[in-house]
């Protein structure tokens, strides 16, 4: 089977970081942005001098989508993933695993502040220095698809817990689970 | 000024296509997807062969993100952008606007049904032949930010006129806007 446009896109395109983004974890980090106080200050997105300017009027909006390389991943050829917390194999496109072919990540996180070329937000999922590509507004009248449903998460056992994890949020173990 | 981490990254990182996107838009496109029916069918992400694989179960979502390089975006060095309908200069990286120093461009379409190796879609704002970088779900608890807002669009007049063109939905010009 060949494919249409392959052949006059096989070298690919270069992306160049922009800045980068600053977070407590070096070896370990979680696999959505937390949504919790704990850590504010601690996450920053530095913007390369040469590219501050592009961040005014940023701070009229209170989410950002982050653009950045995760340049930690894995390489990897497998097309399926294993999410944490089941023990099922689904389709990589159809999971928010680190390693795919372009290990291109995005993160929607909420905007603390912004002075000069650093916004200062809420914890991200990304690893100390991640090059960050790109920065874009988050607009609630664009992104937001109040009818979106969370897919095969849905029919998961333990679902709400499962989503804890996801989000990063503190909560009871005790009850064995 | 020096900007830490950006020796070691001044190569930058090579992104390579796997896949494209057809649409019926060769030398104009909308803003952003457009939620009607019409030219449904005309929409299609077609994943390299070598890839199929990894839209396994992406099909239980509604929505899904696309990642894509604007191949076709203007090379410039500005930090501004002057977004359609308004007269205002704003910074880049508070627009949406495919003329970044990264040309990565997401937009969140709707699933019409998953074929092989091609996703129809809900009509999408990009060319036809765009390169296509990445897929993700779009899950509903994590990506849907509630308490978003719309930033500097809030506050322009007529905006919710100007919202109706970002999302190409048909109006009525009638009444001299």
């Amino acid at each position: 089977m060949t494919d249409k446009h392959k052949d006059e896109r096989n070298d690919g395109f270069t992306v160049r970081p922009i800045g980068y983004i600053e977070s407590p974890y070096k070896d370990w980090a979680p696999y959505q942005p937390v949504e919790q106080e704990k850590g504010l200050g601690q996450f920053q997105v530095h913007v390369d001098s040469e590219y501050a300017a592009g961040l005014k009027n940023l701070d009229r909006f209170k989410y950002v989508i982050l653009v950045f390389f995760c340049d930690k991943a894995a390489k990897s050829d497998a097309l399926t993933a294993r999410p944490p917390w089941t023990t099922r194999k689904i389709g990589l496109f159809a999971s928010r695993s680190p390693d795919r072919p372009n290990p291109i990540g995005i993160s929607i996180v909420r905007i603390h502040k912004i002075e000069g070329n650093v916004i200062y937000t809420w914890p991200i999922d990304v690893f100390d220095g991640t090059p960050l590509l790109d920065i874009k507004p988050y607009i609630a009248t664009l992104d937001i698809k109040a009818d979106a449903d969370d897919g095969w998460i849905e029919g998961l056992e333990g679902k709400e817990h499962l989503m804890q994890h996801l989000r990063g949020i503190p909560h009871d173990h005790s009850e064995g689970h």
